[in-house]
């Protein structure tokens, strides 16, 4: 069950309403890497949490810090939206030289939203939520919750370095921290299911030798020269599951040209396709 | 640029066509977890790639790899439904019983691709080309990818199990093989890139003394009744980045309660949002 | 702010898991209709709130309910999931007259989630946030309120009817009671606004004398024979809004064919709409 | 059946073409709140509606008029775009200053639709037919109208506000007296079916004895502190639906933690996962 | 403007209702082939046409029609639910071997539209508007409506191999007669506008000697041992516009391996991405 | 299987990285027509392709081209971007007059992607795959391919006259000469399985006894004054399939209203729907 105070987590400040930064700081809302998708994705993980039922604790927890940071995040697009015309006289008082200020924004929020913050991303895209990964797998779970941080902390990063407003600024060095923190959390969470060598290959409970082991551990090549593939940390030394050794080599098709065989009769294909020449 | 041989880079053979295998199969190429989207986020990564070339030449590389992963499953996909009914006729001969072998199917499948695999889920869903994470930043992107192929090699373990045809179970058990290796060469990228320590927080570029440290590595609690939130490797011990130490304890709201202020005047607000009482 | 306590908001019971009702629930998680959407609905429409505070801490005290609710469909999908078959074995010994138990499921429960929630509907289509309708007029914003808790609640019963398990009409009993309260909230909430003659036309801050006040009441037929249209309480006596009076008639068309002119030179037409004969 | 004269339903003149009005416009198209919206969500309400035949015929009467407010809609949309450049030198001319232009507009309206309009909306995002409610309900389905045409008439208000050109003004105050009706009209088809207190709650077929009454009409608090939720007409008095009275109280949870149990066995989770320590 | 009479276009007629056959149904409807796309795209294609303003009346034309259609299958689908179990007890009754008559529909259907038709397809997916191709190139339009046509006419076959309900047939028969001359009346279109080798290459306004004329008639082979490409009609003779002579030969690439340079400081990238070793 | 070699298919050059064109070009990556749109479809074609392998090799011959084809326009896109601004110094530095160069891009070009492309169309909309026309019968998917190209070369005109980039035109130079042949490929390939009259009424498998034949070849009006639809090559004369005669008037409806009987007790209806008065 979820509680609410109406208070934001940090304070949001704008000290120059900025429409155009409205439009950026919709990504940290509705974008894939934004504060939506984390909140989400952590609430589903939590409620599909089978296994030590810390992991379910730590995920609802975090689920609600996010749900704080989208309210942060939409306040400071409505306070930002504050500067943004409505009408045509203050378009024209905000941008004397041409239509730029309304062109850059996205008209939604002006719209549809009345100079609001919207579930979409800074280009007007609404989220989708096929976006929350909620596996069933605990340790897969893990490695999306530290791809959403890394890919969270990088997006807060470029809003940082895109405003000059001192209270954004305030905002986004904690939203930043926060990421910091999260992507850390994460790591920790995979470690305390055993670390690479207890969690990789993910999942850990199928059995190695149904797989096809001469594949597992081989870098193939896909050169058009037939070259080998370029070298690295993966193409050689011990794998980092510790189960393997890394190998390289290139690869050739190992099947033939499929052959699917004649269409079926009232299939709707063409007359041709069902009795070939 | 690319090329290809129209052969198969495994065998794919199917004793007893099971259209209902090939509706879950379909999950594998056009689902969230699929081989479109490991392919297409690889190739853009690649594509994106900025510094060290070798990223270039390893992304495309793989991309090549998985453009053939999914010709395998295409082929896999319309084997399987050769045992699917297209007309009233052979729907009763299929089953007996009930309409039941029709209901389990995609019906796109059948209607919109005679007979063929498409670029959607195993529920009908087309893929949505959103999950393409390639964010710019190298080390994101290995961690958007280890995502990818963890939540992929847990995708192809539960079809494993889902089928009986011995010529689709090795098929997959090459498939998982390769998931292994991926999820390993992915991680092995990321050592490649300095290990946690060097990559973490990412992007590693941004002066931590800007963010708000005392957040950085704060385990915070939201639990209703204030108290500290669950304990576990991520609420003390040095952080895995190696640049902070875990503390935990509740959260309190910073900020105030939001205040917008009224409504402008011409922007579609009721008259009492623009004079408040 | 939010916070949490792990624990339900109701007790959610299933005495035998249904994998198939799962799958029904799931509407009521991401489905137009569902608790995803009156969640973030209620949510955004709070954080956009300009003028009576009342309204924003009304809204976002409902979004904390909903967000409970979504917690405990998510469970009662999980709970049912367990009576789904995830190897072959399984499967035919669920239904050895055929594969239906499989083929009625969406399959990404199964293949995507490990047999947890999604936020995707009952047919497996991803919930998409447009569906957030916060207009920043907050009566508009409460006809959508309305909405929602209509069609919820239309689907909450249209559940109910489907299942016969005590622990899920248990459940559902309750949810459906939450939205008669909430149908009559946001119907109140209109009240507190004034009420149909205050309120209506939405926004209530355009000057009616600038729209083409001719045709504000009118009810226009568009039958092809000319006829007037159906008559009802649309066709005569006073308007709800209380500011006008009904008629009805045929419409014919005020305007002419529209003509667009060629098309422009190097806009990518064909030559014969750049210089038509 | 449908048929149409190719006319306009109302003039559509534009004096001094704005392609980045034309953008705007695209909103009242293709947006959430637009007319493909309506027009469709009539059209399929009417196709289903049972009961009372009247209602289908007012419902499939308004969509064929919203249909003409497409027509007329796009028609305004290309006749603005005409002033869009479609070459650098043309881009140069229009906007000496810089490229502020081009920026400013949907560019597919220019790249996919040739200087025409397109089923999308202001930010060049395609309708999508999921917001097309249509729920078997009619009560339900003119609630759906109401808020429809609430949060329409809002918008056809903003982009009233949004342009100078008398033209554009001169259609959009017949575009906005229409919502003044459609608004009217959809309550008064409540009234039709009985008014509030015979109509909700919606479905009006369902035992109200079997919902968990005491929650029926409580409004219930989720504040962090315990306190009682924000007071006004939804916590006390009589509820609209003329079947309670308000209350107004705490809610505590009344459910516990849920406990979902180990995963299953090749169901595709870590093994900790089932078999916990 | 579009007027209506609340007919059928063709008389629809249900013997049998079938909700499985209403589930397929739902493609025609909402599939990317089905009769929402025409009906849309024929009237976008006809509010942007630019030029003969016959085009334009054609176009119109049949958008009216084809909403007729929409309409009829509707219809369709609603008669077909009528079958469809909507309780516990229904449920067993129509289906006492198992429950596989409920899991072998949409069940939207069901729960979101109460026993009627929604813009749909086969598997619940909403029909996108991303779909109606309106380009502003006449002769584009053109080719777009005979690919819409081609692919309609054949669900329309395969749904009619799928029923044995004498009145579907019927309907569908009706259907595929008027996709027979769709498939004509667009070539014809082609025709009126001087046949392919006036046609071609679309748009004709492009002069063709600012294309690299060495690749304009080439068939390039992307066969990874070199070789030619397969031979046909394609690879020699001339081509279909007159303006060539199709010639066939292996591709190799032109360019180089891209570099992109390093990542900018404050991009967001690592640190070794903005200064690599 | 696919192979690369990292090497582009034709030079990639850029004078002057202009961040706007950027943008436009995302439209030939992302948007419906562009180039994931035709790589995606002719390798899905290409794995469905049942009958004379030939157009099997065809088509994957020809997805492997488009495959370069992303890769060189992924590569523009970059090159491009490298003008965009990151930060406030940048983007004053840029735009000395106003905030015009960030509000005319797709913002997630730099949040998202750090100035790098991404699947999505010019307005920043994710490609969706269900624009993957693979039908299953071989003429329908050659139509769609016509299609595909004739709007794919009318995008890359207009591309090609938005920009003064010398490389920029070099590049758009070659891939409209590939357009050109692409749409004279594929009309090949229609005359290769027999030309038109060989080919249409597609899919040519179903005999045309069995539909409506009356409706045919009839060019039916949908004009409200009753009057006979516009004439064309469509009206009179042979029809292009060889099989029948065009003849032109006007249609009325042959069925009646729709009467589809009272709701069923407990599908959620009002109580009205169910018991008529």
């Amino acid at each position: 069950m979820f509680y609410t105070d109406g208070r934001l987590q940090f304070p949001v400040r704008v000290e120059t309403p900025d429409p155009q930064f409205a439009r950026a700081l919709q990504q940290a809302i509705g974008g894939v890497e934004g504060e939506i998708r984390v909140a989400m994705q952590y609430f589903f993980q939590a409620c599909g949490a089978r296994g030590n039922p810390k992991f379910r604790d730590l995920l609802m927890n975090t689920a609600a810090e996010e749900l704080g940071h989208i309210e942060m995040l939409a306040t400071a697009v409505a306070l930002n939206l504050e500067g943004a015309p409505v009408s045509v006289k203050e378009e024209v008082a905000a941008d004397p030289v041409g239509g730029a200020v309304l062109g850059g924004l996205n008209l939604k929020n002006i719209l549809s939203a009345g100079l609001s913050a919207m579930p979409v991303d800074s280009d007007g895209v609404p989220f989708n939520m096929s976006h929350i990964y909620a596996s069933g797998n605990i340790a897969a779970d893990m490695t999306c919750n530290i791809a959403a941080e890394a890919t969270g902390r990088t997006l807060a990063v470029r809003l940082y370095n895109m405003t000059q407003d001192p209270g954004m600024k305030e905002m986004l060095s904690f939203l930043i921290a926060r990421d910091t923190m999260h992507q850390n959390q994460w790591v920790a969470a995979l470690e305390e299911l055993g670390g690479p060598t207890q969690v990789f290959p993910i999942p850990n409970s199928f059995p190695q030798e149904m797989e096809k082991t001469e594949f597992s551990y081989a870098f193939l090549g896909f050169q058009a020269d037939g070259s080998a593939p370029v070298a690295g940390r993966w193409s050689q030394g011990p794998s980092p599951d510790g189960k393997g050794e890394f190998t390289a080599n290139p690869m050739s098709p190992l099947g033939e040209k499929p052959v699917l065989g004649p269409a079926k009769p009232m299939s709707g294909a063409q007359t041709e396709q069902i009795t070939p020449a």
